[in-house]
């Protein structure tokens, strides 16, 4: 037997017990003809004492020990005289009687605490180590509880949890499939789930009614900040459903998982169901962050046509938010402010702005094109204060300029400490449109993907004005991420294969892609919708982290490598030749 | 709302509710000027019942239900006349007053019930049809449970699940890996994991101490009988333990399940441990069912040099099993059993039987060669009595004989009533070969995995008599089905590297390959050991499932397609050369 405590255990109840603990050595300290050695496992650091005077050889082998070294010690538990209430073994500690290392360690490459020194690149090399440390330990920790509690949920809802394979075949819808060469047909190819959408709508119409899995899956895209290629989804689909019994359920739920994991109570009253269009209107996302107000007013009505200003003359739209208290910007944080919005990633061209006076007099970076009240109507329209700070944003093409005014506003939020990590609002963004246009497929294509279904009463419009259809969709949003996002989905082939029409399928390439579900319609399909989470985000948010990759054993980096087992790597000819395949490299 | 209550769920006491329901038309039946709708949903089957005199137009509608339509029914509760107590629902039915067909479906090819007329090709094509039939589905609802109940167990013992990555680096040793090209990084792969083993070990070594993960798990094999590519495995992993520890956690564990999940109790005694080589002696083989006895006698001794049948005389074992009350056997019987053994698949090369008449005389097809005594110290030997029937293998390899008697005890057992599929006998088996020699390699191979360790008494033997090294490795075995294994690892980077060496890996090799693992055994690795289960072949057995095809959602068939989504298949020009990849067909 390794041990018969572990480092978290003991107490001073336990005080005169002999035990047997195991683990790592955090650090080591002489103090005159004492040392004392911090023992840490995963449950806790116990102080352990050698006293020279009692045994000098045990005491000179104490001394000897470096950073991690995996130790066996046997002794009495003793009281501390100088208690430490930080740790909750802190009344206590071991006086050894028995050394045993069980493995050296080299000098590891950062210190193993809470704020280590180690840099992304060295942590992720040595991930076994960065894991060790107590803060990274607990994410996944946190993680293990959070499945564990969806699950309890869900099985007590009636859902079964249901593998679907990682082997599949290729779609075209979506993002960018990795593929799997098949040794056995060759030439051929499997492809990793993008997610487990349509085997989960052929459960339903399996009749398997509730179905939910933890899943893997998987996307080949170029890897922006906080993407990783293989991520994990709460997948859950129902049957005989309408969107407002998938909102109860999954508000329910998130209640749940708020409270039993997270200990915050997120109250009694139904979550806040905001249409995609006002969520546009008023914060310019489709994921709003709703801790903080700050919402856009619009101008056009204020500043377009009131003065000589032909920027805004000329605009599609004009918006401001109001910054409370935020008069006292001084010339350069109000540049730096301009020069984040007309940043690439932004892209806006400028930033208008106006101080509020204590007198109640308004002084904009526009003055000179607008008379007095057309400044004072700016202040009452934005029911901005003495002392507050006005930000307007314009542009040709509504959409963007509310999106560059929604970065600005998170921006600010930020600044003036809105977007507290420790409080949790929560909304459904509704009544997505169907289709955006995209500019470089030159089509209509799917918003969310192509079995959500449109709501019915826009069905007629399919044929007349498609681009003005809206789904019977919806997005869970938690602090302005989106944390999940789902649908009422077709259950009927005609109209399945009438919105293959409208994405710019052929009949043929429908059914050659789609038609084993298009064919499962065939055979009863029942009503059915759903949702996903995404897990390692949502994890994120109840653990208040900045990336998804803290809450992830073994992320890779932003080429899709793992730099501690060093893959992708090269493959024998022989394993290439068994798979008929052959590198073609780019010239 | 589609339903107020689901088809299983009504009672004698709901009499006289209205509700709704929805679900599948299971079958009609017109009697007199009433319709009868059996409706099916995952819960339950309730009757539907539409009486031509009370609403003609109502019954007329019901009348052209066909099989499988979905339909939604409003209507009153009613106590049945004719009561079914054969159904949970049986007592009642619902006296319809509004029908609505939510999808109509086509006739399903094949019937959609316990005993389907569908053939496993057609099943698995249309597996959403398939998946109806109640015994399929209630499958998979064991498996959910089994599952929900696994992780039950192991949280409330302190392990965290952990999920490990499905893109990691390919192996060479094992099974052969399937490959995912990275488009990121061109010419390389990654491989998906035949098991998360030596990310297990790297979640030791960063002192998770306790680990498990319900998993898929990927080889690229030819599929034998009953083996999938994917597979799902219950992967746990412990530190600061011996085996005895791990033995007794799983132990447990099990015990657990088989209470909670199958309703069956293993009792209070702890499972049998048998070494290998006694497993291999009484049984031939590493994982006897030991629901029955039948065990090997070796009749070296009784039947080599004792009379004048050369093939005895020149056999290196001889041994042989006694089939209570089966003297009664056929000339033809008996022929069966001599092709049974000599089938290609076994490869004896004969079968010698001897017969216990009601005298207690001794017939055998072998008695021209030995005399009565001769024959009678045989029965003895065997503990035969009269009507019994012994059957003896012999060949000139011990271990391939043993084999090929295993195969026959298992069918006499069968054939004899001994594998009730309802009783169930565990055993651990323990003291595996470290090696075993591959004569295709020319080289001993690991018997579990490279990275098992010896036991510790058998480590001066690496150099000097590799071959008779014991390893610290276990199966778990019930009724003769290996349901999980595992072992102690090495935990010190000198050993393994000792290990790769006795495996012919050049230093080079296996640094390069294995490097991630021995470098990081260098920073503090814990003495730590686990084991894995097969978790489809483990609900196969709580299902009694001849094959773990049945408690798989979407299985793949021998040649490793998925023939519902017709997977794999050809992928675009495009994406190939997106992954710069071109196919090279053998000539």
């Amino acid at each position: 037997m390794y041990r018969t405590k572990t480092c978290g255990q003991l107490r001073i109840s336990d005080v005169g017990q002999q035990v047997i603990l195991a683990g790592w050595v955090q650090r080591t300290r002489k103090m005159g003809g004492m040392t004392f050695v911090d023992l840490r496992d995963r449950y806790g650091i116990t102080q352990l004492v050698f006293n020279e005077e009692s045994d000098k050889a045990l005491c000179d082998e104490a001394n000897k020990l470096g950073r991690e070294f995996v130790i066996q010690v046997e002794g009495a538990v003793n009281e501390r005289y100088n208690k430490n209430p930080k740790m909750p073994t802190g009344d206590i500690e071991i006086i050894v009687s028995r050394l045993t290392v069980l493995n050296a360690s080299l000098t590891p490459p950062f210190t193993i605490e809470e704020n280590s020194d180690g840099g992304d690149e060295l942590r992720m090399k040595y991930r076994y180590l960065d894991l060790r440390r107590s803060n990274v330990r607990a994410n996944l920790e946190l993680r293990h509880k959070f499945c564990l509690a969806v699950r309890h949920f869900l099985d007590s809802k009636g859902f079964l949890e249901i593998e679907t394979p990682v082997l599949v075949g290729s779609t075209p819808e979506g993002a960018r499939d990795f593929i799997v060469p098949s040794r056995m047909n060759p030439g051929q190819f499997y492809a990793l789930p993008q997610s487990p959408q349509t085997l989960k709508q052929l459960l339903m119409v399996a009749g398997m009614d509730r179905y939910f899995q933890i899943v893997k899956c998987f996307r080949d895209e170029d890897l922006r900040a906080d993407r990783q290629p293989e991520f994990t989804q709460i997948d859950c689909e129902m049957s005989f459903v309408e969107q407002d019994d998938i909102i109860c359920t999954f508000e329910e739920m998130t209640k749940y998982l708020f409270k039993e994991v997270r200990g915050y109570d997120l109250g009694d009253e139904p979550f806040l169901r905001m249409p995609w269009i006002e969520a546009m209107t008023r914060f310019g996302s489709d994921k709003p962050d709703m801790r903080f107000g700050m919402e856009f007013v619009e101008l056009m009505d204020v500043l377009k046509g009131t003065g000589e200003f032909a920027v805004f003359n000329d605009a599609a739209y004009i918006g401001g938010i109001c910054a409370k208290g935020c008069a006292v910007y001084t010339r350069k944080q109000i540049d730096e402010l301009t020069n984040f919005v007309k940043s690439p990633q932004i892209g806006a061209k400028g930033l208008v702005y106006a101080r509020v006076a204590e007198d109640g007099s308004v002084k904009s970076s526009v003055d000179k094109f607008y008379t007095p009240e057309v400044l004072s109507n700016l202040a009452k329209k934005m029911q901005a204060e003495a002392g507050d700070l006005i930000l307007i944003i314009s542009g040709d093409d509504a959409m963007r300029a509310r999106k560059q005014l929604c970065e600005l506003r998170l921006l600010m939020g930020e600044r003036l400490g809105l977007r507290d990590k420790n409080k949790f609002a929560l909304l459904w963004v509704v009544d997505f449109p169907m289709f955006e246009w995209s500019d470089e497929e030159q089509r209509l294509m799917a918003m969310h993907h192509p079995f959500t279904a449109p709501k019915p009463c826009d069905v007629p419009k399919l044929d007349s004005d498609p681009a003005s259809v809206l789904a019977d969709a919806y997005d869970m949003v938690c602090n302005g991420v989106e944390v999940g996002g789902g649908s009422i989905r077709i259950h009927d082939a005609v109209l399945q294969a009438k919105i293959f029409e409208v994405l710019g399928f052929t009949p043929e390439k429908a059914q050659e892609q789609f038609g084993f579900l298009m064919n499962a319609f065939k055979y009863g399909a029942p009503p059915h919708g759903g949702l996903a989470y995404g897990l390692d985000r949502f994890v994120s948010l109840f653990a208040g982290l900045d990336s998804i990759r803290d809450c992830i054993a073994f992320p890779k980096n932003n080429s899709g490598r793992d730099v501690m087992l060093d893959a992708p790597s090269a493959v024998d000819q022989a394993q290439l030749d068994e798979l008929q395949l052959a590198l073609a490299p780019k010239a």
